[in-house]
């Protein structure tokens, strides 16, 4: 297996810890520098059209893309530990819970729609941080809702085991920090973080911990 | 079973087709009325505190919420038809496309967010239809090169049935169509789109079918 990655992207940030979580070490790694465009240089767009990190290559040449995908396939294909519970509606509990970061809060928020507000719109600087900020709150805070009052929360967001929903929630949060963005309105989350930062498998994914770091 | 539903959502509409092509009909329906903010009246947010829609309240009483997380769950819970592939990497491709539409297209387009860059931002029309037709034409664009170019595509996004990307195609192109997109740079996704329209789980999912339709 071969992961495209780049330290900052939290989608890659997902793919690294559902790797560790499951023991799966990709045979390698090439980063693919997002500041710099190499996510569009032919050679990288011929392998995955949407220009996007991360992308798991397997062996047999065959390239996964989309992280949600990419976790549950690695789900499927290494199933302890499960990253998904037993049961259907714990299941949709825990896709939800990662689909409301994934779709709700990430996309809005990721380097290339920053570009588009200051390049093509022309936001200034606290125009931009405030797009961010808002959709990071308005997001954090229906979350912070449910896990706060659902029975099914426990140590990590469903019961005591990391899920997809850590797996998503953990680099929300380490994006909305280098943001500065004040995270105490949201003590369950940062709760949860912590419990899975105290795992090796979170704490080793993280962007600072990668090669290609800056 | 109920549906919160609202006929223009097209996240609601990615649930409607499933219901359809699986056959459950829900007992009952609610329309959320989200151009009149429906959704954040306090007995909605109760339901759902993410304050979208679609939802899906089962008999129990449990509310799942995120429309690729209820379609998942009805997968599950209603296996005939499937809406995913039988393998492991078939269907990392088939969310894969589903979350290149859910999570790069549509999150960008969504009504709150249009109304983020007008009342917030304070972009005219041109810049507001400007930035919606970005980010449809980069994900189509995309979206176009892969399946044009992949094995697996076939009548349908995966293959000769419908899956769960077929699911999430034909709402975004419907929205596309709406905002007078010009869709003929895809002929691919234009194909596929017919192809699920002629089948009626798809045609009565349509927003103009539905009894809150303006």
């Amino acid at each position: 297996m071969r992961l495209y990655d780049y330290f900052r992207s939290s989608a890659a940030y997902r793919v690294r810890i559902a790797l560790n979580l499951k023991g799966v070490v990709p045979t390698e790694r090439t980063f693919v520098h997002l500041r710099m465009g190499s996510q569009r240089a032919q050679d990288y767009l011929a392998l995955n059209p949407q220009g996007l990190v991360p992308a798991l290559e397997l062996d047999d040449g065959r390239v996964l893309t989309q992280s949600l995908a990419i976790v549950e396939y690695l789900d499927e294909t290494h199933p302890t530990p499960p990253l998904l519970p037993a049961d259907a509606a714990g299941r949709a509990r825990v896709r939800a819970i990662a689909l409301n970061i994934a779709c709700e809060i990430h996309p809005l928020n990721n380097l290339r729609v920053l570009n588009y507000l200051t390049g093509t719109l022309g936001t200034n600087d606290a125009q931009r941080n405030g797009w961010y900020k808002y959709w990071v709150d308005v997001g954090f805070e229906a979350l912070e809702r449910q896990l706060e009052r659902d029975d099914d929360t426990g140590t990590f967001c469903h019961g005591e085991t990391p899920t997809l929903a850590d797996v998503c929630l953990v680099p929300q949060l380490a994006n909305a920090r280098r943001f500065k963005i004040d995270v105490s309105p949201y003590p369950t989350l940062v709760r949860i973080e912590s419990a899975c930062n105290a795992l090796s498998a979170f704490a080793q994914a993280a962007p600072s911990r990668q090669p290609d770091a800056e």
